[in-house]
């Protein structure tokens, strides 16, 4: 299964009619992941016909409200739609005390559960795992605790030669003794190697979610040779120095920081409203690092 | 000046992919007011072309989310672009509670000043009055301390009848005069009568915003002969029950308010999403009440 990352809002801190704030869904196929939750972002999920209820992890990188002034409308709403699943939202505490005071004054009770997990954005951190996947923090360097986050595929099982197991009716257990890289023992004695009847596991999934930062060094030894990294690309080079003032970054330091990791393909967003057309801010990013694409509200990536 | 009433969002508590919930805006010529900012507003205000900078004064009607969570992410995007103005908001005290801590976690320090006017929503109170206008609340029946909002110009100077004044060449402060019904004398003694120098003044414009709400007859006093009732239909007269158990109105009881109030024109909205057709709503009310119009996202009335 590839991931599928659906762009929700392209647009730093103040929105355009074009461009929402930020917010992305993460498909790994096993997971429906939200990153960041901007206002707007549940008219986007309904837009984009993304399955609201499905979404189980929030992951939000800090609290600018351009990143999460949209959760508490979204958690009303799956309260509305008779949501029973256990949200999970990682973020730093102050989150839960702004979430707690507006369901307070909205007279909002929850009808699902809420688990917080705390994160301490200024560490590289797993925060969440199971069979399938692994969830890192990665410090950045903004004007308030900020993290990104890497979804790491763990190593996967292998793949079935579909041709080969033909062949034989193998039964259901001794499927997955191949998979897990064991050889058989047919009824009859026979021992078959698991090489002769398997294939090499899927690629193991790798995406970085990078935002709000200034170019930050540090961050690429923990997003090297990745498969696709999202960084922020707030401003064009001419505006380097408010860049540097605001702690954001250039679509050319954004590539700076994709080539030095040797990610395979960058995504710049995040971008700031006098930007009318991101073509310029696309080639500045494409001169450092040619696999460079846009974040556009609407655009899905699949890799 | 005609009122120009723009509908932002039409939708109940869930927004659909056609309609954001509550937020209108209310141009009476010598002011622009927002009534309700629900989740979505910033980014309607921008695809209306609506002149952002200029609503000086903000009317929630109450604190359900669909009413009020959009109001956070316009607040921080007025501090973006610069607003100096002072902004008023008319509210109960524990918006300003939710704000406050939003702000704080989202280490906010706007560079405005906000003004908060606490009402009392179960009374019929002027809450602003200038030269041009009076604003009252309207108690109304919801699930929370809710009002609704009429706005009412106040009496109008008298009109110049400009073919009758082009004969005399009259300074400013004797046409002031004119329009304040005296008579006036000229250099040479002689009086003329005003009333051969004017005509009427112009009409008294008014608009009530009656959202969230049962059916609730006590209503009607308050907007007896108004110009334009907006009055919410969540659901439909086969839902009644349900209208009454959350304390909603259905399109045929919000016909009947507008009927008993002998109202003008009334507009429904603030439909549930159930409804993906709204013609069935528009039919129900205007069996009631002739005159009836849908709110949709959008919409712009003027009156």
């Amino acid at each position: 299964m590839p991931f599928v990352l659906t762009i929700l809002g392209s647009s730093s801190a103040a929105p355009t009619s074009e461009r929402n704030p930020s917010a992305q869904v993460l498909n790994t196929g096993k997971h429906l992941f939200l990153l960041d939750c901007a206002e707007g972002t549940q008219m986007q999920l309904r837009k984009m016909r993304l399955k609201m209820s499905s979404i189980e992890r929030v992951f939000i990188t800090h609290l600018h409200g351009d990143h999460f002034f949209g959760l508490i409308g979204l958690m009303t709403t799956w309260h509305l739609l008779g949501r029973k699943d256990v949200l999970h939202i990682y973020s730093v505490p102050e989150l839960k005390e702004a979430l707690d005071v507006m369901m307070k004054v909205s007279r909002t009770t929850l009808n699902y559960q809420v688990e917080y997990h705390f994160i301490e954005p200024e560490l590289h951190s797993l925060i969440f795992e199971d069979k399938f996947i692994e969830v890192y923090t990665l410090p950045l360097n903004h004007r308030m605790p900020t993290c990104g986050y890497l979804f790491k595929e763990k190593p996967k099982s292998l793949n079935l030669n579909k041709s080969a197991i033909l062949k034989l009716a193998l039964p259901y257990p001794l499927l997955q003794d191949l998979k897990n890289g064991k050889d058989i023992t047919l009824p009859d004695g026979k021992i078959i190697s698991n090489t002769s009847l398997t294939l090499p596991p899927s690629k193991q999934l790798s995406y970085a979610y990078c935002t709000d930062t200034s170019y930050f060094e540090p961050l690429v030894k923990y997003i090297t040779g990745i498969d696709v990294l999202f960084h922020e690309a707030t401003f064009m080079e001419s505006e380097v120095k408010l860049a540097a003032e605001k702690l954001h970054s250039t679509a050319s330091e954004a590539a700076q920081i994709a080539k030095l990791a040797g990610v395979k393909q960058l995504i710049i967003g995040h971008f700031s409203s006098r930007y009318k057309e991101l073509d310029p801010l696309l080639l500045e990013a494409t001169e450092v690092f040619s696999n460079t694409v846009l974040a556009k509200d609407g655009f899905v990536f699949k890799f």
